[in-house]
This record gives structure tokens, sequence and C-alpha cells, in this order.
């Protein structure tokens, strides 16, 4: 008989409306809801092999292999046991003659394809791929809105992870969580010209953990409810119109401004949370007298470009395509890199990035020149789809149910 | 005859209430209250000298030795053209035989003790030894409450440092400003054991101007009158209750709260703004850590120190005299001085501080070390009194009615 066994891939995601605080802790509801672009499998992905066999003795999970300690109780177990529970209830009470795969222990394998050291959570793209490679273990018949349920409970910002394009994350109201799942604004076909460029920032100091922050920001903050219930919504509805008219300029500022408000409310927390370093304000001061001089009348009067900074320094900036080699460029000039730009959708030609240029209007002196090192590397991605199911030769575990693959 | 001549010296204030957005420029009139503590003269003062003749053909003034333009309209005419003003009403028209000093033009010449290089906002201080020096000249019976309402014209801010000790600056109603003043919550003698300790913050960038800076907040922050009609009414009560209470755990625990919700709506600007830099928040790291150890059952369960961040990267950090010496150790640590550090108060000996120590149970690694220069230099004093009139010794104006000193 063949193994019973599922690889899926499944991609990042970066909030332009941001989750901050939790409802309830346990099952991962937010106090808000959030928004946010599906980043390209082709360059940042996690890759998730799971298999079910009679013979394992017990759950075991191996990350970037290293086996990890599934906790009964925690994040890991709970989406095991959740999936387990979704294939009886809705394969095998359904039809006698599936396998009885829930009752099987299953192994899992899981790798990302960009190092810890980039800063970037793997936790929404790891959970998610978890969650799909079970669904295909499983044959699980259910909509990615439904697996976000799951994936939710392992990671909050991993539900949005299970889609691609454009995707909201609905609050809901219900106890349960039922109704605090992840639906699709808009596919990654809408509006395929939005690019991401990432910039990796060094530094020196470990930040508060998202988990633990945000639940500070929720007991001391007196703004954070101001935002949950007066600003977020209607900055959802705001966003999710101007994604549907495919309007750069409102996305942008909607993204900039809610990404500000997130690190305002950090630091309206009792003791102040900061992620955004001198490096992270250098580079939205870049970005803003850019979109300065796109806002002058005779350049047009719109905005070019957008930041985001999730709970670290490092900063995201979504543009339309057409603008990606000027904003490289730009970056480059106040961050000289100490490694050539991985240029993977060939802006440059054979004559690389060089030293950077400025826009003509640009006030030079918005920033200073940072010393090399200082953005630590550039990662130039767009919107993508939601997570894959890979064939048997990406499979990460071998026939004896171990990880293949060690890094 | 002898001439018309006034010097007077005016304090600093530093807020624990932070003053940002008004509802009338012109007036200067806040968006909401604000509360201070006025700082030693002996330490950081500013002093200005007015002399009133008719030989003078125009209203002049010098600023630390160099002539200001007094631009028709502006803040200084506004100021010196309300105390001409309340000179007649006040007591050339109540009493005949006063000289009618009120039709003289005036020559003022005004000195900060302080370099501008130290980064204190010097408005506050200037324009309150402006009003307190024309109302000396003046021979103006009017307390310091109604005098602030002209400082207030001047720099919104500079209306608390007309009086000493603990100074709240009414928001008011009134369109006219009547009752938009600042009144003592507390004189220096109530509580003479508050210190402060200025951690002078080395920065590359020009910020943005605190008056061009609130407005952008006005205008854009989606959570400033959230802060203006929630947070600080319930704040100023809540402070002056502690101050009344000489309750300095209370205190602090308002004033950093205060600060970093300031910040946090500057950065919930659009564009944002930041006055704080990685300087400002590894300050701010090392207090946290520092009252985090102090609020320990077993040290007291009490807060030792409370940090306070106008519109630059300065730190000023309050606390109870008994801890000053400490909290120098703690920062010179982590921030080698270049110079000496100025002990004023003599805790130190002739020993100087040395390299600074630790407390007990304090977590070394919540700030690295910084280089020398990253904090240019520590300025050590406590809460102190309002105006003073100075003898004529003090006088900054020659017989011939030109600045004696040149800066």
């Amino acid at each position: 008989m063949a193994p019973f066994i599922a690889t899926t891939s499944a991609p990042v995601n970066i909030a332009c409306i941001k989750y901050w605080g939790k409802r309830d802790t346990k099952l991962i509801l937010p106090t808000n809801s959030s928004l946010s672009v599906t980043l390209d499998q082709d360059h940042l992905r996690s890759t998730t092999t799971s298999r079910a066999d009679p013979s394992f003795k017990e759950d075991r999970l191996w990350l970037n292999g290293v086996e990890e300690n599934i906790k009964s109780g925690g994040r890991m177990a709970t989406c095991i046991s959740e999936m387990k529970r979704m294939r009886k209830e809705l394969v095998e009470d359904v039809d006698a003659s599936a396998p009885k795969l829930s009752t099987f222990s299953v192994h899992i394998a899981s790798y990302n394809n960009f190092p810890t050291a980039a800063g970037l959570a793997s936790s929404a793209s790891g959970f998610a791929a978890l969650t799909a490679s079970l669904a295909a273990l499983y044959a699980l018949p259910s909509p990615p809105t439904t697996l976000s349920l799951i994936a939710r409970q392992g990671s909050g910002s991993a539900c949005r992870s299970l889609l691609g394009g454009f995707v909201a994350w609905n609050a809901g109201e219900l106890a349960s969580g039922l109704d605090s799942n992840a639906v699709q604004v808009a596919p990654e076909s809408h509006w395929p010209d939005i690019h991401a460029l990432i910039c990796v920032v060094s530094d020196t100091k470990k930040g508060t953990s998202s988990t633990s922050g945000m639940q500070r920001t929720v007991e001391t903050s007196a703004l954070l409810q101001h935002r949950i219930k007066h600003c977020v919504p209607q900055r959802m509805a705001d966003i999710s119109a101007a994604i549907l008219a495919r309007d750069f300029d409102r996305f942008a500022e909607i993204t900039m401004a809610d990404s500000n408000q997130f690190h305002a409310v950090c630091l309206d927390t009792a003791p102040p949370i900061f992620y955004m370093n001198d490096v992270s304000r250098a580079i939205i001061a870049v970005i803003e007298e850019y979109n300065r001089v796109a806002l002058l009348p005779e350049n047009g009067g719109k905005r070019k470009a957008a930041y985001t900074y999730d709970a670290g320094p490092n900063a995201v900036i979504y543009a339309p395509a057409a603008n990606i080699k000027e904003i490289i460029s730009l970056i480059i000039h106040y961050f000289p890199q100490q490694d050539a730009f991985k240029d993977p959708f060939g802006l440059f030609g054979t004559a690389g990035v060089g030293s950077g240029a400025l826009v003509s209007g640009f006030n030079e002196s918005v920033a200073k020149t940072w010393e090399a090192g200082a953005v630590k590397g550039l990662i130039h991605t767009r919107v993508g789809g939601g997570p894959r199911v890979l064939g048997p030769e990406e499979s990460l575990l071998g026939d004896n149910g171990l990880p293949l693959k060690t890094v």
C-alpha cells in the first residue's frame, strides 16, 4: 500500500491593517480585523510534509531538520488534533471505506526557505503549511476559509496565509471563534502589479515577542480601544475598496497610517514597546520624501510606495511593479549593500544596481548615508497565491518516516 | 532721572502631561491642559533686561547678543504690545502721576545660560523672562496667572514658567483665551525632594518643529482626539493628586505614560513624527529596568524614577533626591561621558562618578554600552521657583541702551 503522505507549501503574508491584541488567547481570537497581502511562494515559503502511519508511535514534528517538542495543549498539538477531528467527522464518519487516518500518529517535517536571520516571521507561513499539508493528507473537502480556523489557533496571522492575493481576517464576534476566519478580498490575479521590497534591517537588541507584547498593549494602552472600535473598521472598508479599485494611492495612504498607528499603540504601552529603530525610521523618511515628490501635481499627484513594519525593524515596501527599480536605487543610495542585490525580476541587467540613484526633485538630506550592513539585504517579491500541493519529489520525509533534509 | 529698567530671570519647565495641539494658533490656545515641573534657576534660566525710554526710536530685542527682527504681528511684538496695553490700563489710566511708559519704545536684552546645543527649548523660559521683566518695568500689579496669558501668546509652554513648583496650564474653553492660564498646583516648597537629571542626547537630524508638528498631528492623527477628550483630563486630576500627596510612584507612572502617549500620537501623524532616537529608547530601557527592580516587593514595590521626552531626543529623568546618585551611575554605565560630570550637589565627592555602577538585581543586557558622546552631557537640577526680579548689577543693557553682553 502506498504511504499516506502529502507535501504542501504556503506563503508569507504581510499585513496592511495590523493584528495587535487578542480577545481570547487560547483560541487566538483578535481584538480587531486585519488585512494582508500574500507574497509569492516562488521567493518566500514554508514547505511541509505530513505522513500518517499506523506504525508511528506518536506525533512528531521537525522544523528545519530539528525536532520540536509537541507540547500537549500547545499550539502545534491543537492544530494536529483539530485536523484529526475534521478527518474523522468529514471523511471517515461519512465514508466507511476511508482509511482511519485520524487514529494514526503523524510525522511532520517543515522547512522555511528563508533564513531565520532574515527576521521574517515564519510562524504564519509555517502554520499555514502545516494546516494545508494535513488537509491534503486527510483529503478534507474544506475550503481555505474553513481551514483558516485551524491555522489561526496555531498562530493568528497564519490564517491569512491560507489564501492568495489580498486577504482579510475577520475578527468575528462569537466566543467559539467560528466566525474569526480568513476570506479573500481579491485574488492575486486581480492586481498582480503589487510588488514588495523587503528591507532586512540589522538589530542589536531582541525585541519583545508579539505574543507577550500585544497582551501588554491590551492591558495598558489608553489608545488601543479607540483604534479597535473607531479606526480599524473604517480602514478595513476603505482599503478593501482601494484594492477592488486598484487604487494604489489610497492603498498606500491607509497602509502607512495603519503601520504607524500599530507602532503608536505599542509606544502607548507600559512599559513601552519599540520595534522600529533608527534605520527603520530612516527608511520611512526616504519613502515619505519619495511620496512627497510623487504627490506634486506635476509628478502625477499620487503616492508611489507604501512602507509597513511588523513586530520588528524590517521594512516591507509595497509598490506598483514599475516603481520598484527606482525604490531599490533609492534604498541602496542611503543603505549601501554588502552583498550584490539578488535581482529575481532582472530589473538591473548585468550592470547591477550600482551605487543607487535619487529621483529628480528628491531632498537628499532626509536621511544620512548609513554604513554598509545597516540594511542587511533586500528581497524583491510580489503578490502571490495560496498554498500549493506539491509532488512526491518535494517530500521532506523519507521512506523511513524521518526528515530527509537537515538544515 | 533714573532710567526705567528692570531685569528678571525665569526658569525652564518640563512637562509631565504634554501640550501637543492648538485649537487657536494665533492666540496659542491648546487642545488639552498640561502640567509641568519648574526647574531651579540656579542651574538653567533665561535672564531679560527691559528698558523704556522716550529717546528710543523703536522696540528692539537682542537674544544672546544678536538682534532679532521684531516682526509686526509676530509673537514678540504681540507680547510687547499686550504688556504696554496692561501698563496703560492698570497703571497709567489709574494713576495720572505714573510715567507714560506705555508710549515709549523698549529695548530688551535676553540671555540663556544654557547653550543652544543642549537642545533644551529656550522659548518657554525666554518668553517667561520677557513677560516678567516687562511686568517689573511697568510695575504691573498683576499676579503670575494673569501674566501667563501674555507669555502664552509668545510660546504656549512659556505660561507655565511664570510660576514655581508644579504648574498646570488650563486648556480653557473661551474663544478669547482668557481662561487658558497657568496656575500653581503646589509650590516647590511642598515637594522640594523632586530632582531632575537632563540627559542631553546627540542627534544627527533636525527634528520637526513643534509648532508645525503639533498641527500636523491635529490634522491627521486618528488617536489624538481620544487622548484629548478621554486620557488627559483624568491624568491631570490624577497627577495633581499625586503631587499633593507627594506620591512619587504614581507621579512617575503617569509622567512616563503621558510622555509615551505624546510620542505615540506623533507617530500616529501623517507623515509620522519621530523625536526619540535609539539613544532615547535605550535610556527608557534602562529606567524601565531600574523601576522593574524597584517594584519588586523586597525592594519596596515603588517606582524610583520617571523619564519624559519633549519634542527632541533628550531625556529628563525625575526622581527623589536620594535616587539621583544611583541613576547618574546607571546612565554613565551605559553612556560613557566625554567630559567629567559637573556635580552641582556634590554627590560623588572628589573621586567623581567613575565608570558607573549598576544596582543589585539589574539586568545589564537591557541596553548595550554606547560610544562616548551618545549622551553628550548630564545636567542635575531640581524643582525650583518662579521668575525673580534681579538687581541692577545683573542688567544686560548698558547706559547707552544697548546690550552689555555679546555671546
